[in-house]
């Protein structure tokens, strides 16, 4: 691609850094912006480059936070002893979104994935797992994706925090509700069968 | 949506201003900057910033340009007499990536659209009319996309040099070199017929 403008150029190549924003969707968001007022661009720019430098991690959980402890952390009418591991901050804002959880969360910050160079000592496991031992924990639930990094993840937790003798549980895999079972995958309408739930408990959540 | 982080909030609110971004994107994106070092996410913010402050449209075909007058216009190698009216910029770059036009550009900034409320005015027409009226150009090729509201431009134009006596042209409409015919749509299929061209140009201009 040729551009007709140095600047426009490294505009394009800047926005084509993002994931999935390949030169040409940069260019038509670039070019976009060029027709907007000069505020908002500003704006844009202001809001990226003020979250980048300000933005904080919950001391105790690792969720993104504006303050050092962050808002559920601090919550006392939830129950912190009860723990949800995600891998990141959208799954905390998916789970919210239901209003189903009232205990506290532990963001990962990713999965175990060797082949993409990430170990263990990269991801938020160490402060897990010393929460734990610390005691005050009753059950630790895992919500990671149910994929082969997930549930390596979920196992190397589980293998260090068993002996403390805390519960742990795992969020339930089935058919989506509103599913047609014909066209729902193997795997997941057997485990479905394998961990069915008492009818009672079926309409207890709505 | 909610957030755990005004900045976050923000950043995110921003981000999915851009044309098909939606908020679910904005804050993939966001996340994604968020694990990017610093100096990434400034020089986004500062490329976009700089362009948008610096960045010039040429005064003679209103492409971008970082200079007075662009580079294609400043080419005196290029033949100033026929000129190439397109709606925007991104189509400069698509012809002149096919090296086959020597000639100039005008760049009208988009189609006559009442719909979306752009009238003849918002465009870049008048200076394109004045051009051909002071004499010099011999031949306007119209290359607006084949759409209601690029007909109703090209003929806009064309009412209003057409004393002039200037040869007015419009790229050829076909079929796609490659494609099969069973596919084509009756439209192009019926002009591609009705605008054939003798055999000894079809093989010319590889």
């Amino acid at each position: 691609m040729e551009f007709s403008s140095k600047l426009l150029e490294n505009a394009v190549n800047e926005m084509s850094q993002l994931p999935g924003i390949g030169k040409r969707t940069a260019l038509r968001l670039v070019l976009h912006l060029l027709k907007q007022p000069n505020e908002q661009v500003s704006f844009l720019a202001e809001s990226l480059l003020k979250m980048r430098e300000e933005i904080k991690f919950c001391k105790s959980c690792h969720n993104i936070s504006d303050v050092e402890v962050c808002e559920i952390c601090r919550n006392e009418s939830r129950n912190h002893a009860i723990v949800c591991v995600v891998e990141d901050v959208r799954d905390v804002m998916a789970i919210e979104n239901t209003g189903q959880f009232r205990g506290i969360y532990h963001v990962l910050g990713g999965k175990i994935s060797p082949i993409d160079g990430v170990g263990p000592s990269q991801l938020n496991i160490t402060s897990l797992v010393e929460k734990v031992k610390l005691g005050g924990v009753e059950e630790v639930i895992f919500a990671l994706s149910s994929t082969m990094e997930g549930d390596t993840t979920n196992f190397y937790i589980y293998k260090q925090i068993k002996e403390t003798g805390v519960a742990t549980s795992s969020i339930a895999r089935g058919i989506s509700v509103g599913d047609e079972l014909e066209y729902a995958d193997e795997v997941t309408l057997g485990r479905s069968i394998v961990n069915r739930i008492p009818f009672e408990n079926s309409f207890k959540n709505n």
